[in-house]
């Protein structure tokens, strides 16, 4: 859980997910310890909390890793490297990385473009109330169906080539770029699965719902 | 202004911006008739709007373009270009381009990386609430001290060579990555402007508080 506005992240969803292993990230370590979820790992450096806040993290939380502000890893790096790291993760979901201050987004965004992450490239979802994000590396995929999101969007957050997409609403083929396109607005046809393929780059696919 | 959620849109800027030219993108043209600022052009397919909606629109504006959901462009860059091209705009404000959809937000994010809007890559400011951001191609740049913003990042966009910052409380001395990075929670050093440099490219400067 990171420290993104609260408005976005889906409570309904967190509680669903409260037995799972936590991090708490910053802020969103208080909305964690706010929703009686207690991490196994709290990271940050806790500058923008109040000491009030800081003293109930120190209270409740065991491992409190205090993370410097100028370094290699952002604190979402450092939690993410932490989880498939230390804990062995092999899903992460990630909540509270979107809103707000658009260079922390972006930290999240691009997080899984950064080669040392690459071989978790696949175990990442990024959550918010409007959004569900995947990564993939070059390859050829499947994408089930799902009824709950009505667009389906495909983002090349790097250099791509030959991305193509089928069995969707509309169609792409071969497009290669050195720069990013969010291909917004597509859609899944009823109860097909969505295909794609490319051979070089990084892309995003975004379910998202108004 | 485009049609992203309102809760993100600066509405004391847009007061102040009320007498420059606008257009309307989709569900951003109602908001800007809800202000009682009539756009001199609409642009969108409407699909979202309810019927009264669409009347409004069409009652109140003169230069309506349809878009069509299957096309070159998207609504907001069809906006940016009849802006550019038709009305000789030199600077374009571009609001209610973030939040929501995250697919939508990267359409309007990467525009400005898409070589068909080289020409105009530093005229386009996107402006929310906690954020400004604008775009450079590789250079040498002084970005004036803004009292107002307490933070400062840096993200290229595409691939980045020698990217150096300088002047700022976080320096970085010739960076190059084939991906994406937002260098995040920088800040100005009081009272003098940042610099920075890089040698190819496309970066995003994003000033925002919190």
């Amino acid at each position: 859980m990171l420290g993104g506005p609260t408005s976005l992240i889906p409570h309904d969803d967190i509680n669903q997910h409260r037995h799972e292993t936590w991090i708490g990230v910053d802020h969103g370590t208080v909305y964690l310890l706010d929703q009686d979820i207690i991490p196994v790992i709290a990271v940050g450096d806790y500058d923008s909390l109040v000491a009030a806040e800081r003293q109930q993290i120190e209270k409740q939380i065991k491992d409190i890793r205090y993370a410097q502000a100028e370094k290699d890893f952002t604190d979402s790096q450092m939690a993410a490297l932490t989880a498939f790291a230390d804990l062995k993760a092999t899903q992460v979901n990630i909540f509270g990385a979107t809103g707000g201050r658009i260079d922390h987004e972006l930290v999240n965004l691009f997080m899984m473009t950064d080669p040392r992450f690459q071989d978790w490239l696949q175990q990442v979802t990024i959550i918010d109330c409007f959004n569900q994000i995947t990564f993939y590396p070059s390859g050829n995929y499947q994408l089930p169906y799902q009824a709950g999101y009505q667009y389906l969007a495909f983002a090349n957050l790097t250099p791509v080539k030959n991305l193509t997409l089928r069995q969707v609403k509309y169609e792409l083929t071969d497009f290669s770029a050195d720069n990013p396109v969010s291909w917004s607005s597509n859609e899944f046809l009823k109860d097909q699965p969505a295909r794609f393929n490319f051979t070089a780059g990084i892309v995003a696919v975004i379910l998202s719902h108004d």
